[in-house]
């Protein structure tokens, strides 16, 4: 496998804390040579992991050193001894690394409700400081996964003037994810030397075009975080707000984490297959996300996928029970490349519409009819082994 | 089997029709020797099927004579040509009834977006007709039943004067059941002479109380009907809103329908266990609700409840994820009589938790501790025969 390097001005260093059993790497860090500028977006459950009410603190700082990432316990509904250990893991890590405490991030995921195994964690963090520049980008993406079957690492190219910088992203989730927020753990690096609200900007959008737009099981979790850190390093032209330059920095943002936001897809638990819900003709576009997510989230239709079935009287239940307007005689819906209903009624073409349902990625667009709005959502089918991994996988 | 008879006022009959597949007795009719008072309700998806539409209008009339039901077709996303071939059902049973044609009511359940099968359906409607009284509550119980393991009945009586009424309720429904509407089939009967609004205000406050409190997959059908007849053969004095006798009316109807409801999340495809979820010291009942809901709902609860795993991290992070107030620090859960978190922490008792987790009827109860409003919901696990039940049944 080719080293794949982090963006210039990062280091990084992947190490074991056997934080949930022995064997492999569950603890890595992120440095930046220099304070980077940061954005990041957190959970909106309620119930907030202690890392992520620490980091939603430091964040408004808009700058950070160094992300230390565990997996195996999410640290959260773990009181106030579970924010003491974050605080803890940031300080003393900051003393390794030589920077400010303030400037250290901590990510955690993995079991909820457990305190975190501190006496395990605190001896690793010197050799995962003495490490910095041993690991390279897939390192750092084997070491965050929990129930993940594949490290998920994206990358673009960005111009600036004469400076081609880098965005590279590293994500983990395959279960436990719901849009409407950031998703998952995801790690954006880039090289360029970006201004803190154009990052800033540059990041929600792309968020929310992305990671906000795909669904496993409708579930949140406590410990939800996507982070961009910039270093500045590839010495670019500072990128401003509503520049050129910033325009292509949230293409190349939207583009590395649509394809991490496809491939957390891909990896649902259990997942067979991965579907792409449109739905256009809707009174808005924010209806049109609401029907796309209940056609996503629905157990119904997720099954008849994993069935190949073209069972679009499911499709259309799922829009009618959705909340959204509509008018079922109005309603076509097209499986792949074929309409199997037209005006809410069959077209009887289910036999194409059956080996459509075969390949494995598998595109269901729903139009409405009734007006302009259009939305798009990544789903995946609901199958037995998503069972089998969520009631073995025990606290 | 001991034979149950309709209520005094009623005959039933059941035949096949070979809707679906021939071999079983899938047309059933409930009939009114004189007009029996009727309340309803439907389902609230913006998809409804043609007989739905069909009954709301007719419910009106708050009268009628014969309700005929049909199971392996839910005659829904059927057009103009489904709303006429309900009608021709009603129309062509009301000629061999001798009752007019707006007091039969029309029930379908089974695929959606399929024509019915009139040339079968039809010619099944004489001997359906001439067939009355040879059938008992059982038989219709099971005429009604699609992916149902078993019959759903339940009795309560009424005592008006010196008169015992009786209060019989049938339902079907095993999935694509969700809280909030009426949600299944489900016919009620009795003998008892209840005025109109008295009637519907009881049933309303029993439909509120019980079937809209179970979920099995958080689905809402294109069918969802329940129903009350009320045939007044018992010669009671008339039950007017707000007696004492209209008390009781309420309260043997809320007993049915309880458990009715409780049978159909027993029967909830795939179920091994039946789980119920209460919620108190929420701000208000509503919210209460909400969270009770949102527990039942999530796949990762219900997953964990089948592997017998008492994983409290689940239930907090999905009433986090409720939308609802609440202070993590406050949050009691008790899974069966063991408390396994205290103020959002964990109270180490996972291994008596886990003990009463192997039960096959558990109850979750989840204290917010910040207000007075409580709720209780009634779900079960989702496992893989779900997921294969579901894959596996094909349009």
């Amino acid at each position: 496998m080719p080293v794949i390097n982090p963006p210039k001005g990062f280091k990084l260093s992947v190490t074991e804390a056997a934080i949930k059993a022995p064997g492999r790497k569950d603890l890595a860090l992120i440095y930046a040579e220099d304070f980077a500028t940061l954005a990041a977006t957190y959970t909106t459950n309620k119930v907030k992991a202690a890392p992520v009410l620490m980091d939603m603190v430091r964040t408004r700082h808009g700058k950070a050193r160094a992300v230390v990432i565990n997996s195996g316990n999410a640290n959260a509904c773990t009181g106030e001894q579970g924010m003491k250990d974050a605080q803890a893991t940031a300080s003393e890590l900051s003393a390794h690394l030589g920077v400010p405490e303030e400037s250290v991030l901590v990510c955690s995921t993995g079991v909820i409700g457990v305190p975190m195994p501190m006496q395990r964690l605190k001896p690793a963090l010197k050799p995962l400081a003495a490490g910095l520049g041993k690991a390279d980008v897939m390192d750092l993406a084997r070491a965050i996964m929990t129930t993940d079957t594949f490290p998920k690492i994206a990358e673009a190219k960005v111009k600036v003037g004469g400076v081609e910088g880098r965005v590279v992203g590293v994500c983990k989730g395959a279960g436990m994810i719901e849009p409407n927020m950031a998703t998952m753990l995801c790690f954006i690096m880039t090289d360029l030397d970006v201004e803190r609200d154009a990052l800033k900007g540059a990041f929600n959008w792309a968020v929310e075009s992305s990671f906000n737009r795909i669904t496993v099981d409708g579930e949140r979790s406590t410990n939800d975080t996507a982070m961009a850190l910039a270093s500045g390093a590839a010495k670019n032209d500072l990128i401003r707000i509503g520049s050129v330059a910033h325009k292509r920095l949230t293409d190349a943002l939207f583009d590395v984490m649509w394809k991490l936001g496809r491939m957390i897809v891909e990896d649902g638990e259990g997942a067979t297959k991965i579907v792409e819900i449109e739905v256009d003709g809707a009174a808005n576009d924010k209806q049109a996300l609401q029907a796309a997510k209940a056609i996503a989230n629905s157990l119904l239709v997720k099954t008849a996928i994993y069935g190949a079935d073209p069972n679009w009287g499911r499709i259309i239940s799922a829009v009618g029970a959705s909340g959204v307007s509509m008018k079922e005689e109005r309603v076509d819906i097209r499986i792949g490349k074929v309409k199997i209903a037209s005006g809410g009624l069959a077209t009887g073409k289910l036999a194409a519409a059956a080996e459509q349902m075969k390949a494995k990625d598998i595109k269901i667009k729903v139009s409405l009819n009734i007006g302009s709005g259009a939305a798009r959502v990544l789903t995946c089918d609901l199958t037995e082994k998503y069972i089998k991994i969520n009631a073995e996988y025990t606290t």
